[in-house]
């Protein structure tokens, strides 16, 4: 009954994937719409996630070198307008402040959609010399894209994220830093949000404006689409230039320096929740849910159940986990089902039988597994069925992307993919815009991710897959949130 | 020779405290004037002050119940405009987005002041029952207030801030909990930054504007001016009926909700260079110094030395501690100045000599004491150090400021303190605005803070120090930033 009444809250996968994703966001508590269009605001259950990957990720970037610093939210119209491809990206996104207080503003103010312009202005009087490089630093903030069509943490137009931004004296440091975070990110994905990604580079019509290349991270939602997960853009000299941002070498010559930016927002959110999800709700990996383990104390008026389920409780506490004991005025089936539609990684059952028997049963939410512990082994065995279900959510999450990649050797095979939504297709490709337009247009599907330079060998004679012009890149294209 | 030289870059407080400040912010790389007027950029070391800031925060916070989430930048105008008071103190000061992406917008948006009617708005849908209450929540994010004049972290027109919002049932909760987010305020000044505080209600006039009373913390700086460092809002039903914030109570009967709000900012940062800074630069608490111990090789070139270094710095980090070794290319003299304009609380210093006699040297920012220190007992003895530090400068600092509150008896002696900015006065006052407002024209002082109810015993027959009239309350006047 209780069952009942969860399900029907939750429309199933297979019905209305779209559905069933903003019927999880909301029903679990962690997002809600706000009166104003496009924005949303992150509830605690949610925020608590970006917390933790907050933290994950914080502590990556301080090992790698880098410094958290806070640059301002607006930005004159005149130093945004500064690099010509940057300008024809985000002009069309801004939103405008035109009155500070009681008087019309001389300049119109961009409220931030990125952080390079009003950077590159300041790094432009910090670097005056090779001792001021490299400069490596970043931020956390929110930034403001106006967007047509949003989705909670998918695409807003207001969204939390980090965006690093780095000077380097050469080419090839500049270069090794944007492979560095790209790697940072995929190793972050695999090993704490526990989704595979496919690493590579953008195509020149989806690259961030302003670059000369930018590295994706692309993940495979459960529906088969993609997502792009983060993006580490380097910069070459293209900012340098509109900026001024020049240094004195060892040898005395003013040099323009080369420039990295790359960044991660609560769209990782979404991910996390399109990736692992299932048709009962939410499913997160150990390492970023806010409760990893949440005793339900069965019975509890009966002598002892409470203190036990305390007492388990405060030991698991002090091993440093996240536990929580539901003590809430409901009934036991209403809490187990709550604790999965939370995505709660592993629930303990405690309850008069149990304390006689002198064990408790953990149920684990990524495969619903029944194991029975007895006292003295709790301390040891639920660290180590975290890092379990941790492992096991990744191994499920490659099992389902490696099914659904696709090396197919025709047009009509990549048309089949993509009607059917079924995965990515890996296939040769001849690097040119207009033919990424017109598979667009045909399939749906948009360009995600080639492999780099050194990855690519394509053997001679190899024809594009669409357009039969001699393959340059090996691409992989999908349908994409 | 060298200290000459740092010693010029910095204005000495005496000659004029306001450059010191300005210069010690700027030489010391904790901030940097943007394009923007009036906003700040906050350079690595300031953040990193911050960031221990937040991190000591927000474990009480979360220690007293509370979540963190994330409400929208942006407030629509009708919504902003609800509340009367509030709209009266905040709407002169609001920046507005009148254009999103290239379409001038219906409705112009504020870019939050502070965050109260948008969460209101929120709360007005989450809260329906008893069973919802109390919600305890926070957020940490950036603010904007168009400010005509501003300076570096004490009054900028965007800051970062922390702002929580609750919502109870009764009016003594809502009321325990304000008293109870002050004196975590309190306990977090003292412990944390070495900030002695005074403790008491805001004047009518001085008051948030919406709020029935607001709690504030005043801390008295080292040219005598007071600066609030923290406010906690009791706000009665006033927001709860103009944003129909509603439950139904046990009994069955829909009740109007009480709240509280409450915040610290950056402004904390600016408080703490100007209550503990001397001549020499900043002088930083070691709970939130970025580096709290820096090692200085002497003679870095001859054996031994750097290696020795290294492992003093290692086996120092093992112990938790934010320790580096200047390595940098400069000498001795500059990195020693340099230390103690950055106000690193403990300096180590190590060369041949020291490594010959097993020991190395400790200097304190705090009083400049040296101490020999043998290599068996660097593990134990620099904590410990930190630690006496830490409780001095809270010492020194309130010495300070106890020496400058003055129970003057007459409005001529009053006057006096103020033209010499030497401190605050603690006097019988008639609790009247146009009172209030005759002594800061008269005298530049403002209303920082009363005795709350409790605490006010006020003999029969006692007249305002100024106007003559019954006194009601007794007042802190002080000049203020």
């Amino acid at each position: 009954m209780a069952k009942k009444e969860f399900v029907e809250q939750i429309t199933s996968q297979e019905e209305n994937f779209s559905q069933w994703y903003t019927d999880v966001v909301r029903k679990t508590d962690m997002v809600d719409y706000s009166l104003v269009k496009g924005c949303m605001v992150i509830k605690p259950y949610g925020y608590g996630v970006w917390e933790l990957i907050q933290h994950e990720l914080d502590s990556r970037f301080k090992a790698t070198g880098h410094k958290n610093a806070y640059f301002p939210l607006l930005i004159p119209e005149s130093l945004l307008m500064k690099e010509a491809e940057h300008v024809e990206g985000f002009a069309p996104e801004v939103a405008w402040v035109t009155q500070g207080g009681t008087e019309p503003l001389q300049e119109r103010l961009a409220i931030r959609p990125t952080s390079e312009t009003i950077i590159c202005s300041m790094y432009s009087n910090w670097v005056q010399s090779y001792r001021d490089l490299p400069v490596l630093m970043n931020q956390w903030c929110n930034v403001l894209r106006w967007e047509k069509t949003t989705r909670p943490f998918l695409r807003t137009s207001e969204f939390l994220w980090q965006e690093g931004h780095t000077v380097h004296a050469t080419e090839e440091e500049a270069v090794e830093e944007t492979e560095r975070m790209i790697n940072v990110y995929r190793e972050f994905a695999e090993n704490v949000l526990a989704i595979p990604v496919i690493v590579g580079n953008k195509s020149e019509k989806e690259k961030f404006a302003g670059a000369v290349r930018t590295y994706t991270i692309e993940a495979m939602m459960h529906d088969g689409r993609a997502l792009q997960m983060g993006t580490s853009h380097f910069l070459g000299q293209n900012f340098a230039k509109s900026y001024d941002i020049k240094y004195l070498s060892k040898e005395g010559r003013q040099e323009y320096v080369w420039q990295t930016s790359w960044g991660v927002s609560t769209r990782l959110i979404g991910g996390l929740i399109m990736v692992h999800g299932d048709d009962r709700g939410l499913k997160l990996p150990p390492k970023v849910a806010p409760t990893q383990v949440m005793i339900i104390p069965i019975a509890a008026h009966k002598g002892g159940v409470t203190e036990k389920a305390h007492e388990i409780r405060d030991m698991l506490l002090d091993k440093g986990l996240r536990v929580e004991v539901d003590e809430r005025d409901q009934s036991t089936g209403w809490k187990f089902n709550d604790c999965e539609m939370k995505g709660i990684p592993l629930r303990i059952e405690i309850g008069p039988k149990d304390i006689e028997a002198g064990h408790v049963v953990t149920v684990r939410r990524d495969n619903f597994e029944k194991k029975t512990v007895e006292w003295n082994d709790i301390a040891s065995e639920v660290p180590s069925l975290l890092d379990d279900i941790q492992k096991n959510m990744l191994e499920m999450a490659r099992e389902h992307m490696e099914e659904r990649i696709f090396e197919v050797s025709d047009y009509g095979e990549f048309k089949k993919v993509m009607e059917d939504t079924s995965g990515f297709v890996r296939v040769p490709w001849c690097n040119e815009t207009e033919c990424e337009l017109e598979i667009k247009a045909d399939t749906g599907a948009t360009s995600r991710c080639m492999l780099t330079e050194e990855e690519t060998h394509i053997p001679e004679g190899t024809k594009c897959i669409h357009c039969g012009k001699p393959a340059k890149k090996i691409m992989y294209f999908a349908k994409a949130y």
